[in-house]
Order: structure tokens, then C-alpha cells, then sequence
């Protein structure tokens, strides 16, 4: 029998792994209800036609599709494929005589299996067969969601959701083809403030979990100024990657390669003051604000970064805020504020990130839902917690006490012992096999249980257990209500 | 445009829903942990050869499956389609020609439109095109974990997993196409303290939701002893079937059932005490004793049942505990112990249920693993605590303060109130727009935000807030302290 295994792309979580993972997602989570966020869920499944055609050609392609069970080729419309195939072999030259009742094909044989294969292909693709696909993300089921509850919710409406999503995307290091994302988003409201409170939000879960980050804060808005005052409206892409590497090849450079990305001289000269953007937040916003003076859009932009600096700085957050220009995640999608997150002490891409976003519910006619939104990435988090060692022990929440099994007397005198230790919430065992002392220890270490009760003859004579501290190899014998101190403390 | 919609047999779950399930899962992830069972995940797709051929027939056609991305018809040998088709239409009669280079056929158009499409579907139903299948049960999953990572695991390995599986049945009331099952596991240990601590945390979970249950067990070498007195090892169902029924039907009757069933005078003469068994279980087990004196099997049965029970009474659970015969779920499945839990006090099927098996991961090729299991069911304990409304007041666990926003200098004014509510634990908002006061109470009130502050000139110049209880509809001026005081409470 072949060795079982999982698809590419997918992954088991181990009980450490688990336990990791809960800390995490426990923490947001709470993080979340702080702030006034509400859980949802929606399906695995979602119909295509509310998956295909939002996320590009390329995301349609990474779609997981589901076939529909039972007779799923039951509209199969064999007739047409076989006319077609027909039709395409007539025009490319292939013999096809058709009679009253019958076809009679002449057909090389290689080249009716192309013609065959490409039309079930094509057939297929149409959406025969299979009209459901997995989540690829989190965003278009919760606009679906939205659209679909509108007269259930009432608005602001904070929302997040921590569920899987599917990708048929290749698999590589980091890249799965499953995996969680952990999203809130607030939508039916323009107010800046809810940028503000994500930016607080953002700063309380990092806090929490021991993570020192700095935040980079963009806007969409000054971006366009930007495009707008040199206009080069297409090349902003171009532009905020060569600015990115001003450190590393230093201005000139920079310059060289703007002109060879097309962007004329004088919109270079223009670019100059953004190129060379420094110093704190306060005063890059002074230079955009004078760069920027003739875009409307752009004195906007500049006006809603400042806006939220401005409340952030009187909030005392603990994490680095900083305008970054080069910042250009998601252009397509966002608005007006773009997100990111970095760990200060481990080398990483962006562990959190999101935005503004204007009319996220369009798509499914429902007009004019403006909506801001962060995804943590989990992924990610769980490496940099990993690399840096903070997992608390108490995240790691296995079982805390062992009790030994010397036989079926001593089971039974330790079973009334053990659901005391649980009714007082200790997390306890019996082993439930007289197995010898060594395998018994053998699993305590296994699962790191930290005490080991151990009730033999001379110990129930006197209604006490021996109490060992794994990690010290003390013993101690003692009454329950001692073992429960000792151990829950 | 379409309103958009969600597949059959799914279903989007409001806030309130998923703070009643996740107090569920909580509960019940809590006792698991109590218990010393460890969470795992496994990944939703499996490859489709470890799905296949394990839950029968019937369950190979209820399993989703997924289309391979990208060129997924790029296995599909169309020459064995093209082959197969003209071979089948040579078989009934039809003209065929076959040259060096080409085919020549001649084939009824609506014949070969059936031979095609059946050689398709037959194609397809083999695997070409997708590999992949979605979670069934976390059984299956799980004995494929445990073979797959054998080496890193500590045996008995006590295991639980909480994640949504998928079958494609047609939906139905209370049956749906993605729901969640809640596993807990021991295997590697043939120890019946497995089985006795498994109903104690039956029991402690049930209690701890506040659920009176009955708790039923069985024993399926009960059931095989009683074949084996009477002869007719087929007809365990039938006559399980037949027993249930004594209250309703009388004895006479459920004797004329088992004749019409086949079972003879002889047979049905022998199953009169195991049809009116009953008193208490120690009375149910003496009667047994006696029935089955001559059946290995038998004996084996009652000794286990009496084991467990004894050892259950002494623990002092709360709930009943039934002996009970007609239980006989999974009979092809489970080898010992057989449990099933209804709720006392809501007319409605079992609400969890588990037993023994052995070989779990034999299918796999790593023989000797048993293992005693029990599963929840989610979606049943959601409707009980719905309808005996014993959802605690803490579980729907929503914002507990909204700051009202009357504008930019008031907002300024509560976000560091809000952020020292949030600091104290407190589950706080401040309303995004300065929008009518009756707008941001009622989101208040959609919300059942149980406080309302509101800071206008006035408390600003005192540097407080007005604190309105919404359920009482009690206002008074208090500073940050009180009003976390007040709140917390």
C-alpha cells in the first residue's frame, strides 16, 4: 500500500502547532472584540459567478473549482461538442461527410484528439459540470455577505473573519495553497477615524503579542497627486519602485532609471523633492503639501495622512508610524489610506496590511458601501513569533498533570483524585494503561506534562499521591487539595 | 444584476450566531483540554485515493471533489476516449473503419452521443482532472494523520479536531452541505478507562452547557452474543429495530415483527427476556449474565458495559446513564462500546455520539491501532440551547460601551477614554460619523450595547462623561474611572 499523503500546497498543524496557532488568532481575536468587532462566517463554497471575473484573469485561473456530484455531466451537451469538433475539423480541411442520420468522419487521428481535447476544454471552462468554487479570499464573500444580509445589519458595520482561503497557485516556500486569513474591516463609513482606530488596533495586537513593528502609512490619493502634477498618470507602479531604491543605488540612479521607464525630464525635476522625501512624518507632509499645492487630489491625500498622524500621535501607540511613499500595495483596489506592517527585528515582508476602499459591494449592486479593512497574516506572524522566541508557555496550554497507572486499584483510587484536579480546571490524565513506569514517563516527557502523580500501595494507605515536578525531579508526597495548589499555581 | 446567492446546504453565520457557536465550541473545547486532548487540523482537500473506498459506494458519491487547476485536462486521454467510444460502437453493431492514419465512423448521431457521454462521465469518474476531494468526516483525516506521522507521536495519542467537513447530499432541513464536526479521539490504548472518561466528559461538557442528557451506552459483543445464542447473526438490526418499538406496539406485536422477519419461533422464544429487559442497568446486566451465559462474545460485552458503568457510578456525573439495547448506530464500524446522548428536555435525535473501533488506520497499512472516539454535534446543541434559551448572558460577548460622536472636538475628546476603557477590558467603540443622535442609538440598540457614553461641551468642561444605561435608561456623570467601574461590573 502506497504511503498515504496530503495534496501539495496543504499542510498538518501538530498539537504545538495548534497551540501556536490558537495563541495568536485568541489574541487578535480579542483584540478585535475590543474594538467592537463582530465575528462572521461564511461558506467553504461560494457560487462561481460571485467568484469569477473579481480577481483578474490570473485569479480566476488560481480558482479551486468544485464538480458538482452525482450527474454532473448530465448537462453535457455532447451534441454540440461533437458539431463543433466537426465544424473545426471542416474548417481546417479534415474530411466530414454528414448524412441524414449519421456523421461520417474522416479524421487523422492526432489531430481530432487536439480538436476534441480543446472543445471539452472550452466546454468545461463554460462552467459545465461545476458551478461552485472555493473562497479565495475574504473580501468578495464578505461583500457578498453584505449585499445579501443589508437589511439584517446595521451600519457601520465591523466585521472580521478568520477562515481558510484556496488558491491553485503553485506551490513553493511560504506559498500554500491553503491557508488562513484573519480580516476586519469597518464599511458604511467615510470617516477617517475608523483609520485611526485600525492603526490602534493594529498597535494593540502587535503589543500583545510581544512583536515590535513599525507601520508604514501611504495614501492612494497623494500617489495620484503625484502622477497628477508630472503627468505620467500610468507609470506611479514605476515611479514608487525606483524611489524604493534610492538607499541602495543612491539618486542618481534613481534618476536613470525613471528616464528609462519613459518619464520625461521635466517630470523628473518635478519628482525630485518626493525622490529625496525624508525627515519625520511632520515634515515630509510639509514638503507634499508644498510639492503637491496645484492637485487637488494629491492636497487630499496629504490632508487625510496628516489627519490620522495627527490622532495616532495624541493616542500614544507604542509602534512606529512612518509615511512611506513607496508604499503602493493593492492600487488597484484601494482608495485613499494603504497599510503595512513590518517586524523591526526579524527580516520579513509585510506580516499585516489593508486600506480604504470605496465601493466594495458595486459588484453585486449594491452602490456607494465605502469600507476600510487589515488582514493579519498568520502565516507570517507565526514565523516571526517563532524566530523570536515569544511564544508565552502558557500559550502552549497541554496537559499539566499525569497521573501514573499502577493497575486497576490504583486507576480506581487516582479516578476520583483526577476529576477533582479538573473540577479545580487543572488539565489532567490518567494513563490508561497499567504500562510499565518508563513508557508512562516516556509520554509525560513526550507531551511535557510538568507533574506526575504517582499513587501506589504505601500512598493510598495514607490517601495521598506522590507529586514529582518533571522539571526539578522533586517528589513530594501530599493530600489532593495540596497537589491542586501545587500544581495550579 | 443577479442577487447574489449562496450554494445549497450552505449557510452564512450573523455575529450572534457565531458567538453562540463559538460558546459551544469553547465549552466543549475547554473540557477537551481538561481531559488532556490535544487539537490538531488537517487540511480541508485530500488526495482522492485516501477518500476513496472508505465510506462505501453511497459515501464515494457524496464526496466533493475539485477540479485540478490550470491544464487539468492535460491527463485526459482523449485517444482511450476516442478508442474506447468507437469500441463500445463496435460492439452494438456499429460501422467502424479503422485505416493506418484515421477512423473512419459511421455512427447514429444520437448513439454516439450516449456512448460518448458515458465514456466521459467514466473517464472523469476515474480521476482524470482532479485528484483532489474535500473532507468527508476527520476520521478518515485523522487515521491518515496518525499513519503519516506515527513517528512523532506519543502513544496513546488523545486527539481532538474541530473543523467544518463537506458532503454532497441533497439539503435538507437540518442537513447541510458543509457543517462541522467535533471529534475527540484516544487511540493506541485498549484500556476501558478510555471509554469511562470519555462519558465523563460527555457529562462534563453537557453540564457545564447546562443540557440535562440521558446518556445511552451499548455494547456491539452484546449484540453479536445475542446473534450468536439465537442463530441469526444477520438480523442484528431487525431486531434491535423490532425491540425499540416494545412501548408502542406491545410484546405481541414485536413478536409477529421478528416472524415476519424471518426469525424463528425457536429464536424469538430465546429473545423474550432481552426484549423486556429492563430495570436498572446492574438489573439489565444480571438478566444478561444469564441470556448470554453460553456466548463468549456475549459475556465479553456485559463485562465491558459493566465495567464502565460501575466505574461511572462512582464518579458522581450528573447525567443518566442507560443500558440501553436498541442502540446500535455504526454497527459496522464499532467493535465495543456504543454511545449515543440525547437531551432530556427537547424532543430531538442524538446530540453526540461515539464507541470503539479497531484497525482504525489499517486501510493505511499500520495495523493494531484502536481507539474509542466520540463526536459532538454542533448544529443539534445550537438548536437545543436555542430552544431551552440557555445561552448565558457572557457568550453573545458584543461591545460593551459606545461612545456617542457629536463631532471632530468631542471625537478628539473620547479617544483617550476609549482607549483607557479598552485598556481596562472593556469591549468599546466610538460611533466613526458625528451622525444624528438617533442614528448612533440605534446602532446602539442593533448592537445591544448594553452603555452609552456621551460627551458633550458640558462634560468636556468637567472633563467626564455622561454614562446612559441602556436597559434601564439611567443617566449619570462620572469620570473615566467610575465609568470603567460601571461598566466592568
Amino acid at each position: 500500500m502506497a504511503k498515504p499523503s496530503i495534496p501539495k500546497g496543504t499542510r498538518d498543524f501538530s498539537p504545538i502547532e495548534m497551540a501556536k496557532r490558537n495563541y495568536i488568532f485568541n489574541t487578535i481575536r480579542e483584540v478585535f472584540h475590543l474594538f467592537g468587532f463582530e465575528q462572521i462566517e461564511t461558506p467553504s463554497m461560494e457560487n462561481l459567478s460571485t467568484l469569477m471575473g473579481k480577481y483578474g484573469d490570473e485569479g480566476d485561473k488560481l480558482l479551486f473549482k468544485i464538480l458538482d456530484s452525482g450527474d454532473y455531466l448530465g448537462d453535457l451537451d455532447v451534441k454540440t461538442l461533437l458539431r463543433e469538433t466537426i465544424k473545426k475539423a471542416q474548417e481546417e480541411g479534415l474530411i466530414v461527410e454528414q448524412n441524414a442520420k449519421s456523421y461520417d468522419i474522416k479524421v487523422p487521428i492526432e489531430d481530432f484528439d487536439i480538436k476534441l481535447k480543446s472543445t471539452i476544454k472550452k466546454l468545461i471552462d463554460s462552467g459545465v459540470g461545476r458551478e461552485k468554487g472555493l473562497r479565495y479570499d475574504l473580501t468578495v464573500p464578505f461583500a457578498r455577505y453584505v449585499v445579501m444580509h443589508r437589511d439584517e445589519l446595521s451600519f457601520p458595520f465591523k466585521r472580521y473573519q478568520i477562515q481558510p482561503v484556496w488558491r491553485a497557485d503553485r506551490p513553493q516556500k511560504g506559498r500554500y495553497r491553503e491557508f488562513y486569513q484573519c480580516d476586519a474591516d469597518v464599511v458604511g463609513s467615510n470617516s477617517l477615524l475608523n483609520e485611526v482606530e485600525l492603526m490602534q488596533l493594529v498597535d494593540a495586537v502587535f503589543n500583545r503579542l510581544g512583536i515590535r513593528v513599525s507601520i508604514k502609512i501611504n495614501n492612494r490619493k497623494i500617489l495620484s497627486g503625484i502622477a497628477e502634477i508630472i503627468g505620467e498618470a500610468d507609470k506611479i507602479v514605476d515611479i514608487t519602485v525606483a524611489i524604493d531604491k534610492l538607499d541602495k543605488i543612491g539618486l542618481e540612479n534613481v534618476n536613470v532609471e525613471l528616464a528609462s521607464k519613459g518619464i520625461s525630464d521635466e517630470a523628473i525635476a518635478k519628482l525630485q523633492p518626493i525622490i529625496l522625501l525624508s525627515g519625520t512624518n511632520t515634515e515630509k507632509l510639509q514638503t507634499l503639501k508644498t510639492v503637491l499645492a496645484s492637485s487637488e487630489v494629491g492636497m487630499k491625500g496629504v490632508e487625510e495622512s496628516e489627519y490620522i498622524l495627527t490622532h495616532l500621535s495624541l493616542l500614544n501607540i507604542q509602534s512606529e508610524m512612518e509615511l512611506d511613499l513607496t508604499l503602493a500595495r493593492g492600487l488597484n483596489y484601494y482608495t485613499g489610506a494603504i497599510f503595512e506592517v513590518k517586524a523591526l527585528d526579524v527580516p520579513m515582508g509585510s506580516i499585516t496590511g489593508g486600506g480604504r476602499y470605496d465601493n466594495l459591494t458595486g459588484v453585486f449592486g449594491m452602490a456607494g458601501v465605502s469600507g476600510v479593512g487589515i488582514s493579519f497574516g498568520a502565516d507570517r506572524i507565526f514565523d516571526v513569533l517563532n524566530q523570536l522566541e515569544l511564544y508565552p508557555k502558557e500559550a502552549v496550554n497541554g496537559t499539566q498533570l499525569l497521573f501514573v497507572n499502577f493497575g486497576e486499584n490504583e486507576a480506581a483510587y487516582c479516578l476520583p483524585l483526577l476529576t477533582k484536579a479538573r473540577e479545580a480546571n487543572i488539565r489532567a490524565e490518567l494513563y490508561p494503561d497499567a504500562a510499565k513506569m518508563k513508557k508512562q514517563m516516556g509520554y509525560a516527557n513526550d507531551k511535557q506534562i510538568p507533574f506526575v502523580a504517582i499513587a501506589g500501595e504505601n500512598e493510598i494507605k495514607e490517601s495521598k499521591v506522590m507529586l514529582k515536578n518533571m522539571e526539578s525531579g522533586d517528589q513530594q508526597l501530599m493530600d489532593i487539595a495540596q497537589l491542586i495548589a501545587t500544581v495550579a499555581q
